[in-house]
């Protein structure tokens, strides 16, 4: 390694230290932090971010990216390449949005998150409108410092989804929207075909820990480097490719929170645990969109955890941790996990219902930044849109506009990635299974590390390397379509439901 | 406040704040890191370390410090007079050691750190005495770029005990010695008297847990600014006033491990937590010195802790948690907590013969960087200081001068810290008493709180505003001083031995 790009690392790996001290002090503040200490935390975290950004916006940084940049274009090394050229982009990102929007938008984000949570407790969206209408001009305004050629919401998009467009999604979402709502309204309709009381009965707290070690040990993840805290939300966060952790919750009356929430984090995981070591404390260290983290996640959770295969290996073991569900075997479990019932609530739906909640949300960004809808007429507009997709509608705002964080927050552009996850998880799934025809046979022998193997080949390792489009097209040979994701849900369903087009 | 002070605040604040995230990655590797996560985790300490010097000792930090002090001088507020005063003594201090050395330091004591955890596995001194006679040199070393008049192990006590002279711990160890070996010697020829077998049972965890936290609260320990944790070596850390950890360990076979390790980390965490909020964020929100310090985990965990009072409170609730004891009795139980006997174990021994174990180490290290005790020599020297001393010398080396960390790292001077806790702890209680002639009376009814807020006032509040032998000598009237330490030790186990001159 020159000398330069030496220099360059170092710089990097000490930005990315301050990061990863950043994300130790947020996981201890959900998972263990006492409750007097919040004001304090907030000041060290704004002093470390403001350090890390400071560190790395430097005009110094530019400079050993330049000299770095005619160094390994010499050498050939496509690692050393790759860091040069992803941590150029990053800093031409990062310079285009001045120090004084950024506290900004820290600080009324801060804000918006409280009125947000006063909102939702009285369930009064007007509370928190004056905040959301501040979010979507600070939006308005991210996008103009970014930059876009078509649309404002490219910009927003491109933070998460990195070289995605607008139209891209709408495109794909109309696709998904036109053959998954029939597919609904089918299942609907034939609803009593499919129970779910077993996974409802009491479940001691102890057993599903152990149980949910035992699911995640299975499936590759590795408790040396890393460990499963308690939080109100769940999460998966970085401290380094040698600590990913993740946490959950338990509803000592409900299966699915805490052992699908860990297969999900899981997922996460195992993208972050399964990067290179070459990009150790390099910007390249961490999966390269929300889409396709969220695919690693919702492969695990759902593709390989809701498939009848995992638990017809998984059967003895479920029945030994939890003695009550022998009486419903192993079949009537595989349905009650995979229950469809459109429901209110995004974060507590089924596989097939999920996307729409995604829609209704998307739909609503890119009008709010067009300018197209106006904040007030939100619950009106949410409700309406329920009603279209899922044929129910919210009974107050609690449980309708204001059941996400994502518009208290910065998070204008994040609630597609979670369907774009959906749909790269079968395209992935698909061409692991083209590679590997005895895939499918291998679950039902409880071996994960086959598809683990390819998935740390194909897409783990490469961290940041490849943009999303590029990865997906690289793996699958397509770019992002939701043609394997569609024939999914229509096969699975359409058996389940015993719907008559299986 | 002027605009100067304003701005120095606002550095000190970043400064605190990198350190802070230190102390919280630092607790995080005690208690619930991942083993895998050893070398990543030190390259972030590393880092914050680093910036947190760096941004420390910086030019600007000096033109700020200067501007501040003329500020302060014409506003006569004593409270930002001491932040800037202080901070120029650190700033200075810390100018005075070079960042080669430093990182040399740094280096050598991880090194030697491992070294010496193997040379203590294998009990072989020989494989750690490199080490040690580089750690030696490197102190030597540390002296002279701290500077010192009279003695070189004067400049590295003043780090641990500012304002402290090897010539004054001679001094007051001498006389501590001269009266407490006598103590010991007539305690050992009566050690019939007293038995423990009561705290040597079973005793479950989970209600050593329940009992310890009743007694942190008894105490006035606040949960809602703190928190209690596993780690093998127990400690005391502070991420800011609000937030001051404790850790401890638990035996399920003896009591005495949990339940007072407990007390003595409450202790040092009372300090830490009682400290004005003025001073959040700067150098004086810490205890003044680390014999202050261990004076607050004494006080609380033998002066209060192992008192006839305190368990006469105590004893229904703890035969609740613990009703095996309940036939011992509480006079049996007080015996069985306070029996005296010579131990090879610094950490594990009794109230009498503690301070033996340090001066054995105070001895040493003094003649060590005199050059008067050679590193091959130290086992043997070693081992015949025991038999002086406590008369019993150590059957092997892991036993004997590998038992403690503090040579591996960068502690030579340390030591002596501990004693003068002791007697410290012993002079504040004094001086309380005698402002408040119902103190054994509180304690007799659970009343904990009448000591802390004295603590708090004359103690705690101050944080490092005050040198230790000036803060002494206001709450006390007297300098550091053995004498009712000493009255203390004698009384109490007189009484309990049924000794002649009680």
């Amino acid at each position: 390694m020159g000398n330069h790009f030496t220099q360059l690392k170092q710089r990097l790996g000490e930005v990315s230290d301050l990061d990863h001290a950043t994300a130790v002090l947020s996981w201890d503040q959900e998972t263990y932090m006492p409750e007097g200490s919040v004001a304090p935390r907030s000041e060290q975290l704004a002093t470390l971010s403001k350090l890390s950004h400071a560190m790395f916006t430097a005009p110094a940084t530019l400079r050993q990216l330049k000299a770095a940049a005619e160094e390994t274009d010499t050498q050939k090394n496509a690692k050393n390449l790759a860091i040069v050229t992803v941590s150029r982009a990053d800093y031409a990102r990062a310079r285009k949005l001045p120090a004084d929007f950024v506290a900004e938008v820290s600080r009324t984000s801060s804000q918006a998150q409280h009125a947000w949570m006063d909102a939702r407790k009285k369930s009064e969206f007007k509370l928190f409108a004056p905040w959301l209408r501040k979010n979507i001009e600070l939006a308005r305004r991210r996008a103009d410092y970014l930059g876009y050629t078509d649309h404002p919401y490219d910009a927003l998009l491109d933070q998460y989804e990195p070289g995605m467009k607008t139209s891209d999604v709408h495109r794909i979402f109309e696709e998904l929207r036109v053959k998954t709502v029939p597919l609904i309204q089918q299942v609907a309709a034939r609803s009593e075909r499919v129970g779910d009381a077993c996974i409802h009965q009491a479940f001691d707290k102890a057993a599903q820990e152990r149980f949910g070690r035992h699911v995640a040990e299975v499936i590759g993840y590795d408790f040396k480097r890393g460990r499963v805290d308690y939080t109100t939300h769940p999460f998966c966060t970085t401290f380094g490719i040698d600590d990913v952790r993740i946490t959950t919750r338990v509803d000592e009356n409900f299966l699915n929170p805490y052992l699908f929430g860990v297969m999900h984090e899981v997922g996460h995981a195992l993208y972050e645990q399964g990067i290179d070591h070459s990009y150790e404390r390099t910007p390249l260290a961490s999966g390269t969109s929300l889409g396709l983290h969220e695919s690693q996640s919702r492969l695990w959770e759902n593709l390989v955890g809701r498939s009848r295969e995992f638990w017809q290996f998984m059967w003895p073991s479920l029945v030994t941790h939890f003695p009550q569900l022998a009486e419903a075997g192993v079949e009537d479990f595989y349905e009650a996990i995979n229950k469809v019932e459109a429901s209110l609530i995004r974060v507590e739906a089924d596989e097939l219902t999920y996307n729409m909640h995604i829609m209704v949300r998307f739909e609503m960004e890119v009008a709010m930044i067009e300018g197209n809808l106006k904040v007030k007429d939100i619950p009106e507009v949410w409700n309406q849109k329920y009603n279209d997709y899922l044929g129910i509608a919210p009974p107050n705002d609690a449980l309708g506009c204001l059941q996400d964080t994502h518009w208290a927050g910065v998070g204008i552009g994040y609630f597609s990635t979670y369907s774009l996850g959906n749909i790269i998880s079968a395209q992935l799934l698909e061409s692991a299974e083209r590679a590997m025809p005895t895939l499918r046979d291998d679950f039902l022998h409880g071996r994960f590390g086959p598809l683990l193997t390819w998935l740390r080949r194909n897409v783990h390792q490469h961290g940041r390397r490849f943009k999303p489009q590029e990865l997906v097209k690289r793996v699958t040979g397509s770019t992002i379509d939701p043609t394997a994701y569609i024939a999914y849900l229509t096969t699975k369903y359409s058996e389940l439901y015993e719907l008559d087009h299986a």
